[in-house]
């Protein structure tokens, strides 16, 4: 076994603090990590606290996560000692399932193995995931991560990234469409990236009016405040897509009233209830409402080449792992811009 | 003018009856048709008790026509006196707008002329239906009628049928696919022939276990009691596509559930309420939930031709006018297999 320092919450109420536990020894098809820099997602926050229920402590939180390969087992084939590696939201799946079979991971029909408060393939040993030195994972569930990117901005792009790359490539979101994107957060600024980098004219729909100039810095053509009706009316009927990365409450049947014909609205985020649909607000315009989560591996590697090639990068604040608990303040009053990144040299 | 004899609603509350009015003569690009018969549409109910508001009175339901052409004006190239003719759910459209110009009337922009409860292009002169002897449409708006069907069994397609093939067409619903039908009704009982002449595997889901026999006559291959617990944990994750033509509360959640990755629920029915959806049951695999409306001229011509080919009829009860009053006192109760269709020579 391979001791490992980390963060941890030890169970749903005390903040996160340093936990030594130990990672697996380096099996054949094994890549053997050490952490540079892990992303603090907001569904960190949501687990270590037990909000969605069924949280697994002590948990080490973190699901994007960038390292350099510290060593290979001896028939890993796809990495090589010294290798930037980036390791996502998940960390294994069954492999047979049509949806892994179509390198659509994490629609497994046995469900994924998640990066953290989750279980490895044995289904009893939990995964550990992030805030930590080292993890060893499987190569097959291993990015590669280009030398072009700047490393404590490439993390996020692992989950906010992909989660919001995929649907963009999924529903062939691209030049000449009118997107409109909910919410400038962690998700939507990667959004507004990845769609403005494809030719896609932006339109960045948010509440808070003074997200305006960054929408536009980010690459925002246009800003709507959802909470001015003039504003809001001058776009019924006008966009091809919209991206909802917006996990509070809010009206759908007032955004399906901004797509045109044929239109659809993606969401990415979970509500904590129930939304109401209009089923007028789809026929009128035969309106599509769909979702999608993070994408496969295959199209997570697709995307950090495509962010490699392109330089587009998470915007990042980076954070020593002692800050953490602060971070998570920070973030529930959606103070920062746009991900917090843990510099693991802290640890 | 032309005097013409029909059915009227004279306000909201009194029941249908005979009613006197006149049609506009037969102008360059009209088709003057002689209606044969004409189905009931449940909207028809809707319409004439006003229960979506906004009703124009008198008024003369029906958007179910099949008839002959008595005369054509001078400019029409497309018919000849003595045509089988078809009018459905509109009778003009601004002609100009992105979705006429896509031969998708139903999405005009300025929103479709109605056949009826609606005004003529003129803005003011209302539109009267087809329970009535005689009609005069422009021949952009008329469709031909194969002498192949059997002209009592052809209105109901006219509704009913492109409301069901126009969402078959549009997300190519065919063969290898699981479809399930939910609803048994005049729509569904349409979309079951369609899906099943198109080589999809269909499976009717419906609140009334003793709709199963009916269902298998009609081409579905298998039948679930939605009731029943049990067989809707059969088909969990089962289906491609479901085409919901339930306009009752219903819960759209459990009927996501029932998709595979990537699957779509399509509805073309509207409940009376909005209905609530779990963010989470489109996200975890990636789902549709869209609507559709009836289908444009051209498809609607396309469908007709589809079903002389294919001997595609509505399953009908061919009624006198005067007996129109318990028709829809029986549609109220669901007691119809499974559209009335009035014989005009009865007025």
């Amino acid at each position: 076994m391979i001791p490992v320092k980390g963060y941890a919450a030890q169970n749903s109420t005390t903040p996160l603090a340093p936990w030594n536990f130990e990672r697996r020894d380096v099996g054949p098809k094994d890549v053997h990590i050490d952490i540079l820099y892990c992303g603090v997602c907001h569904s960190d926050i949501h687990q270590a606290r037990d909000e969605w229920g069924g949280s697994i402590f002590p948990m080490v939180p973190g699901h994007e996560i960038v390292g350099r390969v510290k060593k290979v087992g001896k028939d890993v084939t796809n990495f090589n000692v010294g290798d930037l590696a980036g390791v996502g939201c998940f960390i294994d799946s069954c492999r047979v399932c049509d949806s892994c079979k179509a390198d659509l991971q994490p629609y497994c029909e046995k469900g994924m193995n998640a990066t953290y408060n989750g279980y490895e393939k044995d289904g009893k040993t939990p995964t550990y995931g992030g805030y930590s030195s080292q993890i060893v994972v499987d190569e097959n569930y291993v990015l590669h991560v280009s030398d072009k990117l700047s490393l404590e901005r490439v993390g996020p792009l692992l989950c906010a990234g992909i989660t919001t790359y995929s649907p963009i490539m999924h529903w062939k979101i691209g030049n000449g469409h009118r997107v409109g994107v909910l919410g400038l957060g962690g998700l939507g600024h990667m959004a507004v990236k990845f769609a403005a980098s494809l030719g896609s004219e932006v339109t960045v729909l948010s509440t808070t009016k003074s997200k305006e100039a960054d929408a536009k810095k980010l690459g925002a053509h246009s800003f709507i405040h959802t909470k001015d009706d003039s504003q809001m009316n001058s776009v019924k009927r006008h966009f091809d897509f919209i991206i909802d990365t917006v996990s509070a409450e809010h009206d759908l049947n007032t955004y399906l009233n901004l797509l045109r014909r044929d239109g659809a609205h993606i969401v990415v985020g979970v509500p904590p209830t129930a939304t109401p649909v209009d089923h007028f607000s789809l026929i009128g315009g035969r309106k599509t409402l769909a979702g999608s989560l993070i994408g496969g591996i295959k199209e997570t590697q697709e995307m950090l080449d495509f962010c490699a090639e392109r330089k587009i990068m998470s915007d990042v604040e980076v954070i020593a792992i002692k800050d953490i608990n602060k971070a998570y303040e920070r973030m529930m009053k959606n103070d920062v811009k746009y991900r917090f990144v843990i510099d693991m040299s802290t640890l």
